[in-house]
């Protein structure tokens, strides 16, 4: 089955469009200690984000792991990534690798096999691209989507100083016109998705409008400061077509590290997250 | 002392201004057997990349590591990696760490620690980095060229679909405004750094004179196609600013698996690429 259908299917299973990012910040995670070294970090990441799977898998269709905060702990961090990835997979949850990696040829056909391919070591469900080198920059991943898998290239970043260098240059509008092409063979929803910051309620019905076949990955809300009014032009009419993000927001509680019944408190904060997405995206 | 004199001053050393690309496909890397584990392939890649580090390092100044090709094998492959940069370090090389990245905040910071802190898992001297997330997914990287790191943003790529994504929409433009900002309170050539292909002759003047302060970073030579003529305009008077890099021109021969005596093999064309970036350079 196509990516942009299997997302659309576990969605409407789970009841809510939305997707929680595993941004494991070693300042917060539970039960990592002052001086830990990287394997003991590793073990505690690879620990809290298996318990965060463990306690939203039922409500939130989709996991976006974070490769940074895996890959600052070396190849420890990377074991970890492999172990939290099979374990959303266990669970049915569609895993979205938050990579944004660009690069050409035979360099981004490795990166596709190192994230995408299911005999690779990660195997993820789709990957988030960056657009700066070009169409060529993207083959190797539009060609895994004829296997399922799928790809969220980055259109719109909500932090302040991206205007000018994603929209104002007009290569958001390159990118933009890409997705759609690579859409236009799709009767619903395509494997090609889009990043749109949830923080651009003036812009997102410009990208709605533009991409009417795409899937939305919709970053920054709860924790970063964008609320219901802002994400609902990202969604069709139906309540599909994009995926409401928090990471910081259903990991972690107001301050510190997490500890106590936190499990519970994650559950909790997902069942928000997907209270709020179900509402404003009118799903049915 | 900063990334920019430190690596004028290695390249002085060693007499070439050039750079070999650590690219180890999978497919041509000696000792490695078809149907290879994870673990037997990332052993083969690490006593490959370090028996280039042996071979060249007193004829080269630099390397530079292509995380994709480490990545595709996991944990393995990035534990390679980080044994792969130390040798190079050993060995008095400046190590820049090909990894195209581009985030945002705490995301970028984990990045910057993953790859140049000298207490992370890799710690190298530089990394290149991609500028679609605007210049806040810069700023953590610059912070570190105040304790010697480096770093090199793209700017033009030569592959043929990227002109019009980085030249005509504007953002190479908006990237290079950025990298002589960073540059500006150098006296000499600073520590942030320009991509510029090798295969761009009409365009490669326009840079420089654009950036009289930036090391460029010129990826493509020998292999992929571009000769003397094509990267002389890189440089500055005096034979330094831009670093001549090859990667598969120099760790492979013609075709298939490398076999027999290839450290040999390996240190003669290192021996021809810096000679050659030595000639076209001018460098006295």
């Amino acid at each position: 089955m196509r990516f942009g259908e299997r997302l659309a299917q576990r969605v409407v299973a789970v009841g809510s469009p939305c997707c929680v990012g595993l941004d494991p910040h070693l300042s917060r995670v539970p039960g990592l200690t002052e001086g830990a070294s990287r394997e003991e970090a590793a073990e505690a990441v690879r620990a809290f984000c298996v318990g965060v799977i463990d306690a939203v898998h039922d409500v939130v269709p989709a996991v976006k792991p974070q490769l940074a905060f895996f890959e600052q702990l070396g190849s420890p961090g990377v074991a970890a990534l492999e172990a939290v990835v099979q374990a959303a997979k266990d669970a049915g949850m569609i895993v979205i690798v938050d990579a944004k990696r660009g690069d050409i040829g035979s360099t981004a056909e490795a990166y596709a096999r190192a994230f995408l391919d299911d005999d690779g070591p990660i195997g993820g469900d789709a990957i988030t691209l960056s657009p700066y080198l070009g169409p060529e920059s993207l083959d190797p991943f539009l060609a895994r989507t004829s296997v399922g898998k799928g790809l969220f290239l980055l259109v719109r970043t909500s932090n302040p100083g991206a205007g000018p260098w994603q929209r104002d240059s007009g290569l958001a509008e390159q990118a933009a016109r890409w997705i759609a092409g690579a859409n236009v063979l799709s009767e619903e929803l395509g494997s090609v998705g889009a990043v749109i910051g949830a923080t651009l309620p003036d812009e997102a019905p410009h990208w709605r409008a533009r991409l009417p076949r795409a899937w939305f990955l919709v970053p920054g809300y709860g924790a970063q400061g964008a609320g219901p009014d802002e994400v609902r032009p990202h969604f069709l009419p139906g309540g599909l077509g994009a995926l409401i993000t928090s990471s910081r927001g259903v990991l972690f509680g107001r301050e510190g590290r997490e500890g106590g019944d936190w499990p519970t408190a994650v559950r909790q904060r997902a069942i928000e997250l997907a209270r709020a997405a179900r509402e404003v995206s009118g799903l049915g």
